[in-house]
């Protein structure tokens, strides 16, 4: 299992994703802070993954507290989850978390806890959200490996993998559940510009796991699907909305465009703390605009001239038409997704929802 | 004019292209290999601009022989024209100098010609080549301005611009022109990797002529479509087929696909040196596959992990059906192409053809 996240002494210890792939080196967050700081600067991303370092990071915040009643607690709490909150404004699996913690806090609370069984009590949320998240991304892998082509080759965007989750990934998750379904698989992996999480994180991963594996631009993947060399796109997604509308890494869309016009099933990978049903439709989701700096530099190398303007959208919102369906840990999700995404919430082992 | 490529001195002075834009060096080639090296290591690239280079490099080199008859003479300048043909195998505009350099070469011998005069009359012709590609470009722009909308909020894809051509541009000539025309014109620069030329040198190109210009990934194109930012798509072609079909810069194919889906008008602006009515359709142009460096690294810094395999094919095809018009320097060639491009070779002062 590849280290993403995990909670060790008193810290929260991320992989640093920005130093990927020619180096591993780690980061310790000892702080919400130092957390909030990790998420904002992409040490560690993917919707799934920065839920569950959000609920870490306050919960670690909580463990530090020097306060002596449940009142000061209560208050430093709520500012570690506002802080969190304040990271990214995309993926709703950060807002998923903080709120569950939310929750358990206040059940919690009000069964009359007093600070020290409060922060034993948050702890356990933190790691549950973690352990579940693996969970979900293998049952992810199982229901996604039923409708994954064979022999397949399939291409995906950005990294949806262990590095995006708490291990194992939701879009490489679904790979690798047609991998050890005895499926072979080649993978094309779009390098995702401007921050690269294709060719630095999903190859990475990929070749580690001895799965074959080829980085293209991500403008080559249209001429390779008109030469038939794809036959199947997973990727996975920061927010679903009610009606199935798909925000996801810059470049989806094109993506999922590129696929139907080549008659390539284009599915999305993702636990049901993605799927936002307060969020009608897609053009409700934030997209946040990250700094130009992404866009204008690799490592060191400027590779635009000063005085030009640059737009850095970090998503894009796939409407619900593109997508041939929707892979949860609970099945896939096919169209009307309306209908489709609230069944799995209803049913009675559904993940909680604040 | 920027200074994309110039004989000087019995040198030919090319601007590096792959130092642009922080850095402006000149390249001084002395002879034919090294303006072969030149093309081949994209010091200076674009289909126009890599013919003109041709041409430049055989009439340099032969002007340096120390030939006594002109039987040795017309065997250095046979290997001159393979080394230059053996360089770059998709744009057609490199083979179709060659072929007028030696058909020139030819007329000129067979009247009799001593060394003295073939040298001078390459010369005069590699200069004529140069200089009728930028009047191409200019009379491109002129045509291409009239289809332009008014205001403007143009997509280009890499670089088809003065840097590309012997000055002015193909797809940016259209965009000059239509500035010229007066009509309020806003470009988004698709950044174009592996090589960034959109990035790197048509922003620079535009900053530096006060046009608004934006760089975006090549993958924020169809997000930024969708919300209505983008009224019309040009580009420049490597080659042209005698259907209509149109290779170009790799990701030109998801573009038109991108326009077509969202009702944008997607143009190709090329001179008729680009067409090459001996290629029945896009299916026998040869694509180059480059070297993967150029998709494994930016400057120094590694993007992919070692173990990853690569793919770096330079360009793709763009179907005819896909083109709303081939910008030519005759006018605008409209579907069915097979009759309207023959046409333009037709016309009595048509540029030469082999």
């Amino acid at each position: 299992m590849l280290p993403t996240i995990d909670w060790v002494d008193n810290e929260v210890v991320m992989v640093d994703q920005r130093k990927l792939p020619t180096r591993e080196v780690y980061v310790r967050c000892k702080t919400a802070t130092e957390v909030a700081r990790a998420i904002k600067t992409m040490v560690i991303r993917g919707a799934p993954a920065i839920g569950v370092a959000a609920a870490m990071g306050i919960a670690l915040e909580m463990r530090r507290s020097k306060a002596t009643g449940t009142k000061q607690f209560t208050t430093e709490f709520q500012k570690a989850c506002e802080l969190l909150a304040g990271t990214r404004p995309t993926a709703v699996n950060l807002f998923w978390a903080i709120d569950r913690m939310r929750r358990v806090f206040s059940d919690t609370a009000h069964a009359g806890a007093s600070v020290g069984e409060l922060q034993a009590r948050l702890a356990v949320e933190a790691r549950a959200i973690h352990d579940e998240d693996v969970a979900s991304c293998r049952a992810m892998g199982a229901h996604g490996a039923t409708v994954v082509p064979n022999p397949a080759r399939i291409l995906t965007h950005c990294n949806a993998g262990a590095l995006a989750t708490a291990g194992y990934g939701t879009a490489l998750g679904v790979i690798r559940g047609a991998v050890d379904a005895g499926i072979p698989v080649t993978v094309l992996a779009d390098e995702t510009r401007p921050f690269l999480q294709g060719a630095r994180l999903t190859a990475w991963e990929l070749v580690k796991d001895g799965i074959d594996t080829t980085v293209i631009t991500d403008n080559m993947a249209g001429a390779l699907m008109r030469q038939g060399l794809i036959n199947f796109v997973v990727v996975g997604a920061d927010r679903i909305a009610a009606n199935g509308d798909v925000a996801n890494k810059i470049g989806t869309y094109t993506v999922a465009i590129l696929a139907r016009e080549h008659g390539i099933p284009f599915y999305v990978a993702a636990p049901l703390s993605t799927i936002d049903l307060a969020t009608a439709d897609g053009a409700q989701i934030p997209i946040e605009e990250r700094p130009i700096r992404e866009v204008t530099h690799v490592g060191t190398t400027q590779v635009t001239p000063d005085g030009a303007s640059i737009r850095n959208p970090a998503f894009d919102v796939t409407p619900h038409g593109l997508v041939s369906g929707i892979i949860t840990e609970r099945g896939i999700a096919r169209a009307p997704y309306q209908a489709s995404l609230r069944a799995f919430f209803a049913a009675p082992d559904a993940a909680p929802r604040p």
